[in-house]
């Protein structure tokens, strides 16, 4: 391929061919990889050659067409957990240079309605609406399954020399626990956190408490292999849940009062009355999950116990930033989270991998 | 009956008598008015002979015996909206002086757990526990069913003149629904606000929320005669759930955008699943009731909208006083919610037609 | 003059004229109204027919040159309180039509930097950059002392008919004081507050105060006239403290408590001095004016009493949406404050009057 | 000395004497050690034999006379930092054992004002008044420059095995610095800030930021060795203002956008200028000191740049349990901080030592 000159953009020593591979989602559970026009970043964006790109649950619930607000089939690109290298810059971006390595969070807002405006982007009110300025890269805008791919600069984070780019992924995944310890208050230092699920988020976000000065980090899990990577990762008491009862055991550790805040990471629907359980008065809930159906639990011990529910999607707030900072001090590992890579071109045995859970994966990378 | 000292107490010109009539509770169901020695004030308490005694759905959980933590039968007397005068102060009290006329909130707090130091005493950590100071009235310690009633000076609110007993009753109901709206962030000024259940809670919230500058306030019920009355306290549009969805007609009159904050005050288990469908992107849910047994919804939209779940119980947080101050100064309106008096001996009566809704009675109070 | 077409608009029956009358600023104290061509709007923006611009102390800083990054001599129209009516839309503006009466506020952030991101517009860290989108509307943009002005639609509001633009430039100021006590909490219902400072901030916040539910509100300043017209929109006690020690007598009339908040938009380097004096252990000083020189108080007497001293600049977050809903609820009276009018051409004379305080004016407006 | 029962205590194998030696202030700079009768704890109090009491700044400011609210000469022991074991419990004390190893912070608020019941005890309303149950130990109450001392449970905290008596003592003073920070978000996670002051405030709090995760710690003072200190403790740049400009140092070292929180140990009245000079637009400023006398700064800067001005006092709101949890995780140094000790009888040299920095003291400790 030939390269070619990106309009209004200044462009250093990185060729950039006119065509890239791409996987595009050409219906439920299609996803195939074809040759694309490379784009071209406009005001305020950069173009991004992509080293990884990380899967997750998310990207499932894309690939079946049950995620709202997905571009077309035969016009979408998912992937939202990407890293790469800058190799243009659109107009009026000056934050970054060519060949800056970078990590991202999936949301840029509008930036012009009430929920922008006062600082709750994940949250946009014109989400989707690529018109009015939303993107939110790989769920509503074409993402990193490609070898290029565009965002905002509000929405890219340089990375530090030594972090590789596998690290990279997971920072993004970090950016997600950090959001939610941000929004329900981020000050937990000495505090006992209960966190479910030992999946990606889980695991990062028990790091994450662990370095904000959590006094004891319970982590509820139902596979002894990923509580075992979690509490090689600081958690300093792992429950399988399926041996013995996590309600019980976290209520004796805490000599009947229940933990601070529950975090509920793992998406099952049985947790989160396990949460109300063990969650003491005055203490918070944390949901960054999604069920897959509704969810039942003991509303009424919620109200009786004061006790506030936080949620929060995606990685808003400057906490990517917050992520690389704690990943720069080498207080964030995340490249041993992941266990298996692809070649974009295997993107669709990638999924299969991640949904039978061949090999007990805990992250997949895409690798374009 | 004689008059006698209280020890360590001022006294005026009230003659307290040494023996009273009380409604104590024997058994489930089980409530009968008998003689009871008058008690003496202590350290920071104060003696109040009751005028009025609110009945509310949490004293028929009492009477059924569901309610945890209450004392033994027989040693019991609930009741925790009541009102009245002040006739003997406890030593170290120089904040009332005898005659002042005073309503309540129910919770005092050990004030020396975790959760009284960071001003959270509905949620006190010793809750239920009279040794180390904690004090619910009517729920953990005697209450106001009763011609005299003791309570600590930290839960009690002088009143102006200008307040009748009735509304004093009704103002500890206020300070409910403030202390939820507190927590919430309590400035809702421009805002559109859902608030379901139309009882003594829902309707003090509906004053409170446009006085405090709500846009639009919605009421949804079942019964168009509470519902009247709503509209009639200051709700812009009131919606019979029976009659119409409450959540189509929501979003319609939101332009399909819903509401800034949703307050359920129905207990009714249904309601949550509303609050969700009719909240926001980045919106609040604040849930001030209790419930007849588990709630079920959808979780996974609350996280994906960015919603937080608060909860309150009780009237923390001096929110008694910002009541009383809203009727001082002439801009909440509890009198008229008062459908029903009867007088302590029929108190057993009073909850009979309180729960059988003889009559559809708002707040129903009970006449020492 | 003739019309001609907006480029990527949507046009309606207002003729737009290819030239406008504009104030526009040559040098320290020099401001001409000169011809200048009408702007056309960008993507986001859109242009609006000024009925009124209201004048502020800034306005004065301006035309002395001692505000920082506005543009240069010679190419820069100030105005910042302005309030009109849409005549064309810019690309991809749907939230308005043309003919929308509209009210403002002035920043618009860049919506990339750290700051715009948490919320925090008016902090923007790209301030006065207008190529990566920030925008202070008559401070480092064109602003409201002309015929013609645009604005991005992030900082309009839409105005309820009932609402004058004599009032809509109050709604600006309105705004002012909103944004300062939502950053300091925004929740003072029941609590006593000081104003100091009867102008066109002070006052409007005397009326948001008392509309959020304030028990006591306190206005102090040095003009009779002024402090009479603070006590017809609410304030409850005034204090000449020409006449009067304010804070003797503010703590008289607070039992030796002290106010709950100090707001101070007096500009008077002696008065942030009261402000710790007057405010009770644990409360809050705001202040949103800006001072002459240096400012010189008892900061250990602040750390003593555990103080939190909020500052806050412009109308943030959704501040002035909040400001019209309470004037469109017919709770916010602004049209009494404009003293003196002046047609656009004699804006210079317009500033003589207000810097000497001929008349004693309290808001000053241009009608172009 | 004979052996004596506590009253309403449970004993354990601690003898206590009917008297004991302790430090009484007889006028300003007059302080001896006399023997005073070993008090009894009352209700919800506990006695603890002092091992060791740290001595501070405000000691020398009550030592001559210049801090409001002590009591009567000649009946005060002052000592607001100390450390010993419980050797005897009051009524209704079941959260401590004999024999425990307790650390402090100094303020028990009186549980019943409006700060107190909103959880500001370290700014009760009650200050000072022992009646109403306030005690701020070593300030209105006596304190630990004395064998024995009496406290309340509230403000008391295990000691884990592993923590020296001397860590002990600057647990209380890491409190200080943490309420500062909760108080002022305590989410400091990737941010930068600057801490002016290496005294023991400012020392321990450099470590609490970088054990929270802020990105860039600058640490400002005017002695070398203090400020090496700091760097072994975890600053990642150090200051000597004496030899470099400070405001112009952190600039650069920021890129010119200077810190998100300036934090002021210092006490000296030019530093809080310094402090809005290198404070971002949007940031912070936390004031933990006392001044000796009025602080002037550019006040209309601060309003200009949207920062908000923290304070606080003490060790509020469960820090001193948090300051206890990161001393038990091991993060926490504080040891090495103690570079003199006398015994209590030397107590008026101490403070001598402390007053003319011979051998620059950083914290003197006071062994009984």
């Amino acid at each position: 391929m030939q390269s070619t000159t990106i309009n209004q953009a200044t462009q250093g020593h990185y060729p950039i061919p006119e065509k890239m591979r791409a996987a595009v989602l050409f219906g439920p559970g299609d996803i195939r990889v074809v040759d694309r026009p490379v784009p071209q970043p406009g005001y305020g964006e950069v173009l991004v050659k992509v080293a990884l790109c990380g899967t997750c649950g998310t990207d499932l619930k894309i690939l079946d067409g049950h995620f709202p607000l997905t571009p077309p089939y035969g016009q979408f690109t998912p992937g939202h957990e990407w890293t790469g290298t800058i190799v243009a810059l659109g107009e009026g971006v000056d934050e970054f240079s060519i060949g800056d390595r970078v990590c991202i969070e999936a949301h840029h807002g509008c930036g012009r309605c009430e929920n922008c405006l006062a600082g709750k982007y994940t949250a946009c009110l014109n989400y989707g609406n690529r018109e009015k300025g939303h993107r939110a890269s790989g769920m509503t805008a074409d993402g990193g399954f490609a070898e290029y791919v565009l965002h905002n600069v509000s929405a890219l984070y340089k990375m530090p020399d030594s972090l590789s780019y596998k690290s990279a992924v997971l920072v993004t995944t970090a950016g997600t626990g950090l959001y939610g310890l941000d929004t329900a208050g981020g000050y937990i230092l000495g505090q006992d956190i209960a966190v479910f699920g030992p999946g990606p988020v889980g695991l990062m976000t028990v790091q994450a408490c662990k370095q904000l000065g959590a006094a004891n980090v319970f982590l509820i899990g139902t596979r002894d292999n990923r509580l075992e990577v979690g509490r090689q990762l600081g958690a300093d008491h792992i429950i399988n849940s399926r041996k013995a009862d996590p309600v019980k055991t976290v209520m004796e550790l805490t000599k009947g009062l229940g933990v601070d805040m529950a975090i509920e990471c793992s998406g099952n629907v049985a947790t989160p009355q396990q949460c109300v359980q063990i969650t003491r008065r005055g203490g918070k809930i944390l949901f960054v999950a999604f069920y897959p159906g509704q969810v039942t639990f003991d509303l009424s011990a919620v109200v009786r116990g004061d006790i506030i529910m936080y949620t929060t999607r995606g990685e808003g707030g400057n906490n990517v930033k917050r992520a690389v900072s704690l990943a720069a001090q080498g207080r964030l590992r995340g490249e041993e989270l992941v266990t298996h890579e692809f070649p974009l071109e295997n993107i669709a045995e990638a999924f299969r991998v991640m949904r039978e859970r061949v090999g007990d994966p805990i992250k997949i990378v895409i690798v374009p």
